[in-house]
């Protein structure tokens, strides 16, 4: 039967090794978007393992402005400074939040700057862009911010997989969505201009969940894409997804079917059906405070209501912990590239209308 | 709010026009596997316009069988004496739940003997025996049975579609599995044989549920398919479908991203994805006691646990209403082969590799 361990182990950091209160890494936030100030910034003040002593930005108001009033952040630079090496003795990671398209060049810097780096998802707005990165990082610690490596339900489904408890995998179903511009009314925002997201913004943004959360999951790498997209309001007529429906192909006849819209109601869902069983995350994606893991083997079924922790936290703290010692985190460029590559190839599958191999 | 009559009339028969205590249709039924005798001479028992006066068999024996103590089945038949017309006085209409290579051999029989005909689905093995099937019954009732038209979850789904709950659909999903070796045994059976069974087993099975729902739900048909298939293990040698993925594009840039396996953990979802809200039916399709309406819009999710109707009893007596109001029935031959040119279109597609078209 179910077991008060399994409850009470449910969340618990199988990753960390570092004592809580080694460190801190001191992590400069590059990019004050609502993301860094609304849930990075606050999850680094939780956290336990970082701290945020360095905010940089476009202007040195905006930097400032987010600077005021906190008790660890010292200084506030403009992306310039940054370049230049201004404040760098301040920090020992950087944590990239910018416009897909500028993330290499922030991390060439810091990699200049012999710093650790933390960089959003997707890595970059290309291939050849990633590939770049990972070159020019190569001296130092690169981890790709994959929050769901850390999500303690997308962990225990992998252990579960792992143990057999779906039998064999026969399937994965994923996909998200949301309403961008409930979001962000701004139809000039980065998410829909290619030149700073990319291929496009509903795989790019969306879409990279259950796809890299298929590779974690399955530890395994897709070998082969199809898909079917459109845009349809004015808003989306940049970029060829405002919704996006996709096959991806992984090793031993596994197919990943996913779907992402930018322009839907928002919710998202991820199951990985077997011959014996079946698991399915409800809402982990965007970390909503409902997220569920639903269980199913046989004729029996159960559900966990995951208690919700902070998914920024925990990623931060695997950093620093990965950092403190020395190690390389697994999500880390190469892994990021794979991605980047499975991304083009369901993007060239839509454009050239047939399947397309994923580069390995 | 949701009222008192919303649930009270959740189940209702909408489509019913006809009054309990007409006809009875007296229905001759073709096939005696388990689904007839387990399933549908059950419902028919239970009906409020129909009731089994004939089975017909392979051997008199197995007919007499069925016969032998029933209230109201007067005559076990061959399939020989059924062509041969015997005891055609005794039913109006028949129930064809043979292998679908077959099917269309019984419908034309009963064409020219001028009863009803309730075919279940697929209609055959193939487009082209399929169109001869609807040329042959012209002259007559043929429906298909698509159980799902008459289930009321998927009546109200439809309705909250039309009346714009979700907002502009944006994407369907849906998928249906189980383990059919561990139903039937017999490595030998029909569904497993493509001379039997048509273009492969999950997709013609199991696949069409996801596909014919999505048709219905729209109220529009598919125009073009990709698929990704395979099978890995010796029983499935003969079907390219053990496993299969596909997407099924309809007009207005809506994609159905679908999934269907026979040897994979029993379990069936549907779902319909809007710009403002969301619906989802969860083992529907499996008709089990457990199936559930789950509906979202906004930050407000609800869920309805679904009286279960018995899904064939409510598709008899819509079979029956029809035929005696001389009405046609929604899902006719020609509804059925939109199906078929769909079925056929996904297997070519993940035989040629390449998207298809969907013939109109």
């Amino acid at each position: 039967m179910i077991t008060a361990d399994d409850l009470d182990d449910f969340a618990h950091r199988d990753w960390q090794h570092v004592e809580a209160g080694e460190g801190p890494v001191r992590i400069a936030v590059v990019g004050l978007g609502w993301w860094t100030r609304d849930r990075a910034i606050p999850a680094i003040d939780s956290s336990e393992l970082c701290e945020t002593t360095v905010a940089v930005s476009s202007s040195t108001e905006k930097a400032e402005d987010a600077a005021d009033g906190h008790p660890t952040i010292e200084h506030g630079l403009t992306y310039e400074d940054f370049h230049d090496g201004t404040g760098a003795d301040a920090y020992d990671g950087v944590y990239i939040a910018t416009p897909n398209a500028v993330h290499p060049q922030y991390a060439e810097t810091a990699a200049t700057l012999d710093k650790a780096i933390l960089c959003e998802k997707p890595m970059a707005d290309s291939v050849e862009r990633a590939e770049g990165m990972v070159e020019a990082t190569r001296e130092t610690t690169l981890m790709i911010a994959y929050r769901m490596h850390t999500e303690p339900a997308v962990r225990r489904m992998r252990e579960l997989v792992q143990e057999g408890f779906v039998g064999e995998v026969v399937e994965i179903r994923g996909r998200m969505s949301q309403r961008l511009l409930e979001m962000f009314s701004d139809p000039d925002q980065w998410r829909l201009d290619p030149d700073l997201s990319g291929y496009g913004t509903s795989v790019m943004d969306l879409g990279i969940y259950p796809l890299n959360t298929a590779r974690f999951v399955l530890d395994s790498d897709p070998v082969r894409a199809q898909a079917s997209m459109s845009s349809v309001s004015e808003e989306f007529n940049e970029v060829p997804d405002e919704r996006a429906s996709f096959l991806v192909e992984f090793p031993e006849n596994v197919v990943a079917s996913c779907a992402a819209s930018q322009n839907a109601h928002k919710g998202d869902r991820f199951t990985v059906i077997g011959t014996e069983g079946e698991l399915s995350m409800r809402d982990g994606f965007h970390s909503s405070d409902r997220r569920k893991l639903e269980l199913a083997r046989g004729g029996i079924r159960t559900a966990i209501d995951v208690e919700p922790v902070d998914q920024m936290t925990e990623e931060f703290d695997y950093f620093a912990d990965r950092v403190l010692r020395g190690e390389r985190p697994h999500p880390d460029g190469e892994h990021g590239l794979v991605d980047m590559r499975a991304l083009r190839a369901i993007y060239e599958a839509a454009e050239r209308d047939e399947p397309v191999a994923i580069e390995a």
